[in-house]
């Protein structure tokens, strides 16, 4: 099987999503990602799994055009952050603390009904380890998972139509301070403007989607 | 494809994917995923997108039971990894080279059919920023990128009616050397068993997803 093979291939719908999306460079001021849509993309990113169950991240819905105009300038002005609907700011736990860890497993206690003694031994496991450990290793760890709930929500964007534009080009410490996250105790790692893209002026929209081919990008063991 | 096909969509199916799949804890070692699935899963990995493209991951799939029989003990002795049919290691580069990134531009100008002056002048910047930085710096950039790939993979895998276990509970240095991935540039960061769940033996698979409720969640700005 090559990856060539797309009558196979495209047998996963979200292949065919994938496929549809890219980064859109310029995106349509006109037009406005209606609300529901919006509440699916942030119900994936919700739902995505995250280490332990932890859910170590946030996600800042910025419609303000005031305020994503103050954002825009240290985005390197990048214009889909004023030009889109909605900017989702992903920000993660700047530490793992005792009170977030045991909120999360009281939080799961609540929701099932029942106490699980494996499942507390699991918390005490954490709590002995993660609190003591060097806050930047944990909010690396946060970080990591809050792009599986960016993935999440860009690939529940394609699924509606809507296009998004996934940024690290930010200086996350002004966005910081624009969101007033460090008083939450949370971090910016990755913003994600939604919108749908402009019928030109967009640089990348024609162009072929790129990446390695499989043969230097699995290998088999 | 336009937007307005996707309007009059009551639902978005990734949701329903991502309610239909969990952390599977017990799979039954008597069934194999058909090769043509893990192709689909590896294909929604590779299609991921990535910071400034260069998709700074690989994918090692094992199915030697003997080598997973001796990942198995530094993995907390977790049963999927064996019981599993196969094992998904995600391994981020290890630092950003002049090497690597030119091999992606490259790529890029190739496919494309020429050069683009604006795409030129990214290559130069990110030349000028990455291979400069600490390399556990530029490590931990690609980690992030490699959960993307990850929760595509888990994604398409929901999709394919597959169950998969995402998993850091792993000593990351002895999977190295298992897999000889420090020869290679790579470091693990992520694995992915991949197969069915047995129909006894999980004790999650009955108990209800939880995640905090969107108010504690989400919030607008």
């Amino acid at each position: 099987m090559t990856t060539a093979d797309h009558t196979t291939l495209a047998a996963n719908p979200l292949l065919d999503k994938l496929q549809w999306r890219y980064a859109a460079k310029k995106m349509d001021p006109a037009k406005s990602v209606p609300a529901d849509k919006v509440e699916r993309i942030l119900e994936a990113a919700r739902l995505a799994p995250t280490s332990s169950g932890l859910q170590p991240f946030e996600i800042i819905v910025v419609t303000d055009p005031a305020v994503r105009a103050r954002i825009q300038p240290i985005a390197w002005n990048q214009g889909q952050i004023t030009d889109g609907s909605h900017l989702l700011v992903f920000a993660a736990w700047d530490n793992y603390t005792a009170e977030r860890i045991n909120m999360m497993f009281d939080l799961t206690n609540e929701q099932r009904g029942f106490k699980n003694e494996g499942w507390e031994n699991y918390r005490q496991m954490l709590l002995g380890m993660y609190p003591q450990r060097d806050a930047e290793v944990n909010f690396q760890h946060a970080a990591r998972q809050a792009y599986i709930g960016l993935s999440a929500a860009l690939m529940a964007a394609a699924f509606e139509g809507v296009d998004s534009t996934p940024m690290e080009g930010f200086d996350p410490k002004a966005l910081d301070e624009i969101l007033d996250l460090k008083a939450r105790g949370l971090r910016s790692v990755a913003i994600l403007p939604l919108g749908y893209r402009a019928s030109e002026g967009d640089w990348l929209v024609n162009l072929k989607k790129v990446r390695r081919p499989r043969e230097q990008f699995v290998t088999e063991v």
